[in-house]
């Protein structure tokens, strides 16, 4: 009879090629099955509340997997954080979950958080940990625009061009912005997201930050539904996939 | 006619054998003062107001240097930032100062902060930038032991056996600790401290808040005046100078 696990896992992105497995590249999912193997001898496979790309981070990322071998939580919990040493992967919990459970269809909202550095200086201490914009960004205006995209709407415009979603419509519950000091803090959270939707909203609203496009240039490139009218791609490094909500 | 550069600089120190130039090792200094020599084809000494070990970050350190080439500001701060990558250094400013300006002797005070990540789960996303307490700390315990060494005292317990120090007296200002989170921040302020003094209190604060020391036996060893006597040194890697006060 097997065990169903749920995972719960914090990982700095960037000596990743991102959450999924491929050939000969280092991947947090291989990682993680690769530790599971070292301790069970069983080869499983992990299931992904929400697949991150190179890069982005996670600070409470939610994964399942099934395991024939009875094992106690801890033994779970203290064997993963053992085997994965020295990746940049740590394991905050493992719990024994119905065998019905699922990390992916089962999560009712997730929520991302998106990290600018806004100052001259280049980063030091934060490097691969927020994106570094040099020139000044305004939080009214981009407030502003960021309550534009609340609800139910075809986001298109934010949406990359290899997305494999049925459907551009999506609806956002939060968008928030604050500035902490030289930081400024981006917090989203919605049932799901488009592919790359969180990082083209972060890049697209810098563009009104920096007052090269006004709220009404923001609204019209949104509403247009077409990504050509959107704004860059945020950088990954600045991205940190925060909670799974079921 | 010479010119005197104050500098500001942030610093990852993971990377580093710590601020001062030795042989064969990166340094913080050997860093910079390569970077200047870069775009002014001079060779020129740091002098800095808080020398720091290996793995020991800097918020806003701050050295000068005399420079004969005659440049502006701008030129300096752009070519130190460009010239020192791709280490994790940062400068945060440059600026022309009087000649008698001593980026060490005329330092009034210096601040440091001291971060505990407190959790049972190792770190991914804070890994070198914070010191990994798993056991629970209780910090208001801490916070009474703290109070203690406020003021002038001979500091003998938290002194690290090779310090040059002429006295082991000194005047600690601030000593402040808070809970934000998961992680326990440590703020502590003085004209200057010994060599460890902020890693030996850290670490001997530690025992108390983990609650194998009483407030008294904390006070004890520290009354004793005798290194012998005080707790472990916490590790560089959570401890961070921050400001520098002229």
């Amino acid at each position: 009879m097997t065990t169903r696990w749920k995972l719960v896992i914090e990982y700095d992105g960037s000596g990743f090629c991102g959450w999924q497995r491929q050939a000969s590249v280092p991947s947090v999912q291989q990682t993680i099955e690769d530790a599971i193997f070292a301790f069970s001898g069983e080869r499983v496979t992990l299931h992904v509340a929400g697949r991150t790309d190179a890069g982005v981070h996670a600070l409470a990322q939610v994964a399942h997997f099934d395991l024939e071998k009875q094992v106690e939580p801890h033994t779970v919990y203290g064997a993963i954080n053992y085997h994965v040493r020295p990746a940049k992967v740590s394991l905050l919990s493992a719990q024994v979950v119905p065998t019905d459970f699922h990390a992916r269809f089962d999560a009712k909202a997730r929520s991302y958080r998106y990290l600018i550095a806004n100052r001259s200086a280049p980063l030091a201490l934060s490097a691969g940990k927020a994106w570094h914009v040099p020139r000044p960004l305004e939080i009214e205006p981009m407030q502003k625009a960021a309550s534009l995209l609340l609800g139910k709407h075809d986001f298109s415009t934010f949406r990359a061009s290899h997305c494999q979603a049925n459907s551009p419509w999506r609806t956002l519950d939060v968008l928030d912005i604050a500035r902490e000091g030289e930081v400024i803090v981006f917090f989203t959270k919605a049932r799901s997201f488009l592919y790359h939707q969180v990082r083209n909203m972060v890049g697209t609203l810098t563009m009104v930050g920096a007052g090269q496009w006004s709220v009404e240039d923001f609204e019209a490139a949104f509403k247009a539904a077409d990504r050509t009218r959107g704004g860059p791609t945020a950088p990954s490094e600045g991205l940190y996939f925060q909670d799974v909500f079921y």
